[in-house]
């Protein structure tokens, strides 16, 4: 019997030997499609956090603006969330379409799209987290050996958002990363004899 | 049949059935060994690169360094290169021993390990490469925003060697990406249930 205990019955609907593997399957399945939504949710915070913050301070008669678009990190930050919302929406739309049909995931070309998705975007985003943070420390509290001065101390509330935007985004970051670890599960899994396509033209003896 | 087409002889040695699986199973032990020999060289010249790289610049009488401590995201490269090619290192001893002992991997607390600091280094290398990157830009190009300015022009030297450090990490983080692939298949190959301890206990009898 294969881990998955799974066999294909004449009618082509997948059928399960054993309600542990049930069970664990039915878990990551779950777990895939939280940590997908929680995703969607805070990259969509990470991004709106940043994207909208402004703050304007007027010094003697000049008024200067700070934007997240004079930082190319945080602009990169806010298209990388973007990105990453987008992509799991339509990952979560795929978990609630798979489930809602209960079916499994058996094809190794779907499984790799995904497998290879969940570590770009976890790499996207660990690496745009990780350019944000050292932006932000910059800002926060200067760099004297290079004359960089602190930004902070002027434009505080512009600052603490960014920093909440930058906490929100680490979380997604996280989350991919646990993330590209199931769809790499999902995809391995499927390599060994009993797969789909045999069991589909060898109905297995089990 | 398994994927790997593997049964435990009663001698407890690893039989091979499938001269194709055989010769997959071999190539993806030479990547990972040539992958991660390719990471300790550069992992080590990533981090002498940046870390031996100095720079004194005389203004007027004044003399300044520039010194890859004066910058945070170059110090956590510099460590970050040292932990990864200390652990590839240990991982090339373990690849070679398990090649020469024509072993298999079919421990999965051990596949798990590996997959787990595998994954760890990948991140870990990404976000250190990231970060200095960041900095190196802000460096070169400085942000006359903010008012930083490029210190580049100052210290053109340091600056380049810098950057030769920062392709050779980047070359790091990417080998490391396909490395946690490939422990990713070692590991995820293992849920099926003609596992190790199985076949143990049954010769399998294809």
């Amino acid at each position: 019997m294969s881990y998955l205990g799974v066999g294909v019955s004449p009618g082509n609907v997948p059928v399960y030997h054993g309600s542990y593997l049930k069970v664990v399957d039915r878990r990551v399945r779950i777990a895939e499609l939280v940590l997908r939504c929680v995703i969607v949710g805070l990259a969509v915070l990470a991004a709106v956090l940043i994207g909208t913050d402004t703050q304007v301070k007027e010094i003697f008669t000049i008024k200067k603006e700070a934007k997240f678009t004079e930082m190319k990190a945080l602009l990169f930050l806010v298209v990388a969330n973007g990105i990453t919302a987008a992509y799991s929406l339509a990952q979560v739309l795929r978990c609630i379409a798979s489930m809602i049909r209960g079916s499994i995931l058996f094809n190794k070309s779907l499984a790799w799209a995904i497998f290879s998705g969940d570590q770009l975007m976890a790499y996207l985003s660990m690496g745009a987290v990780a350019a944000a943070a050292q932006s932000a420390v910059f800002a926060k509290f200067g760099q004297t050996e290079m004359q960089w001065m602190k930004i902070c101390t002027m434009y505080g509330k512009f600052c603490n958002q960014v920093g909440e935007g930058i906490a929100s985004a680490l979380i997604v970051s996280l989350s991919l990363c646990v993330l590209s670890g199931i769809s790499a599960f999902s995809l391995f899994r499927l390599y060994n004899g009993n797969n789909h396509n045999k069991a589909k033209a060898n109905p297995p003896r089990w």
